[in-house]
């Protein structure tokens, strides 16, 4: 056991504390990690402060998480000392049932281990990224390869993958049209991504505000959603509607700009349910489905398609000392596009 | 022009009464057919009452046809005298846009035309299949196998590809469990397709009143709905959840049933828009679809499928006196599991 620098937050209603945490002995195949960067996900937000049910405190959040090999257990083959390591929302999970074996340990039949707040197979509770160190099992982290700097690497664990596998499986690609819906932390990788994979990308947003991002980014084109035209112009425009923003929107608006046999896809919700017309999903056969992270084999192949493509986030590098700062920005949509904390100055 | 007898409402609250109908005069790609069985889908129902939205009057509904070449016109190579042909419940499409180029010509962008109450490309208004006739693009006729017989046939052209589309197109297969939501017209047929395709089937249905039914039509399971432990034992089991009926159902419910990147696929709609969580999309990475008939060239397919391993409807086979009863017995459930009129009789 050793104790680590870390942030938390006291209770779901006090600032973050600069504080310690205890990580485990490096296990045969565990890796310690020296932490260097970890981005503010807005989920991280939600967590601390309760939103999503009772978690334990103090609470170090943090599931973007870019820094470099310590130490190895015994057994590692995969990771060497100075290897450039990235960990995202996983560090466990039962690896023996039909989604494990997919590849899909996001939805492992057993549950999954969240990298915090979440009690591990060895019963402690999982801290997070905003740490200096973090001891992680060899087969949940993942390479960063050298074309990506770390600091723009570590909001790919989160953001990056949540986005790059709804992409593919919904066939982001040449001669293909994309919409964005938001341009914030999810929807600004969307639009990179898409972009790199062929896909003509469309940004869907409230204004226009953003627009010169947004085509900075890779969009093709810019609508404001506050614009009653953009949902008759638009109409059976896209292959696949990303939809990256958790405010209640229309679904069947939405469902409107989907091709026949497109889909729409989401990746943020609000916590109230949506209203939906069954004929909008017949008429058509369009598709509405969710998208939850991805798993450790995809979220590889993300990060080495992201070096190939020279992508990384878009980021405010801020330190330990501006990080309740940075979430009543990130609550205020107010950063361009995701915080990264350097975790020196913690 | 001839005329030809028909059944026609002639307002959305007369019953049917024998009349006839104008069938026109031989194209040079036209097919003239002998219609010799007609289903009763529960659509014509709601067309001819004008649930739908205002329909032209009188009106010859009936869009699961089934009859032998009469005559074809000049330039028509693909039909001959004396051969087994269907119609569905497409007649005409533009044969140029992206879907039709594609085989979807149910989502033709320009307007498909129903086989009645639409207006052809000519102007002319459609009327459907409760007649001795009918003149049809040979584009828009089927072929149906020798195997099958003309009465069982019928009902394929839209409760078979109905539910055959989605079934492929989610994947039915070896080593899939499949659920079907209600056991009428449409229910029916996705247990016989499922079970043919090599899937395990499970219907879920409000009670086990057609259990017997159920396993005889090729399901391996059978749960009531109005069971609340079947919400429970049945959590993630399913690769695809076909939903048949047009109740309001708690979608969320249903989706649980859905295992981690699985679909749910609804071809039966209530009128009022559903509530559904993005959650539970989410979640495992659901799928929420719609679907809608099929193309010409997926309808061919599947009788060919049918005929490969001896499926037709179930049916009651009825006179042209019985329709306006049988159109009650539709709406109250009481059919075992689809009507087809003996168009001898009109």
């Amino acid at each position: 056991m050793s104790t680590v620098a870390a942030l938390a937050a006291p209770s779901a209603t006090e600032p973050l504390i600069r504080t310690t945490v205890e990580r485990r002995e490096l296990g045969p195949h565990d890796v310690l990690i020296e932490i260097k960067y970890a981005g503010i996900c807005h989920s991280d937000i939600h967590a601390v402060r309760g939103d999503w049910g009772p978690v334990p405190y103090p609470l170090t959040p943090g599931h973007e998480i870019a820094g470099i090999v310590a130490a190895v257990g015994s057994e590692v083959t995969t990771r060497a000392v100075g290897d450039r390591v990235g960990v995202g929302c996983l560090v466990n999970s039962c690896r023996e049932c039909e989604q494990c074996l997919a590849g899909q340990e996001q939805d492992c039949l057993n549950g999954n281990v969240g990298t915090y707040a979440s009690v591990d197979r060895d019963g402690t509770v999982t801290q997070g990224g905003y740490s200096t160190h973090v001891v992680v099992n060899d087969a949940f982290t993942l390479n960063i390869p050298d074309g990506i700097g770390l600091d723009v690497a570590a909001p790919l664990l989160c953001a990056g993958i949540t986005t790059y596998a709804p992409l593919r499986r919904w066939g982001a690609g040449p001669g293909k049209k994309v919409a964005v819906v938001g341009l914030g932390g999810l929807g600004h990788m969307a639009v990179k991504l898409a972009h790199a994979m062929g896909a003509e990308v469309t940004v869907l947003s409230q204004s226009l505000k953003k627009q010169e991002d947004g085509l900075r980014l890779g969009a093709d084109h810019y609508y404001a959603t506050s614009d009653e035209n953009t949902f008759t112009d638009l109409r059976k425009s896209f292959d696949l509607v990303l939809n990256t923003v958790s405010a209640k929107i229309s679904l069947d608006d939405y469902l409107r700009l989907v091709k026949p046999h497109g889909a729409m896809v989401c990746v943020g919700a609000p916590a109230e349910p949506l209203e939906v017309g069954v004929f909008s999903l017949i008429s058509g056969a369009r598709t509405l489905a969710g998208s939850n992270i991805g798993g450790i084999r995809e979220t590889q192949e993300m990060l080495d398609f992201c070096a190939e493509h020279g992508i990384g986030a878009d980021i405010e590098l801020i330190t330990a000392d501006q990080v309740n700062e940075a979430y009543e920005r990130v609550l205020a949509s107010d950063v361009r596009y995701r915080f990264v904390i350097d975790v020196a100055t913690i």
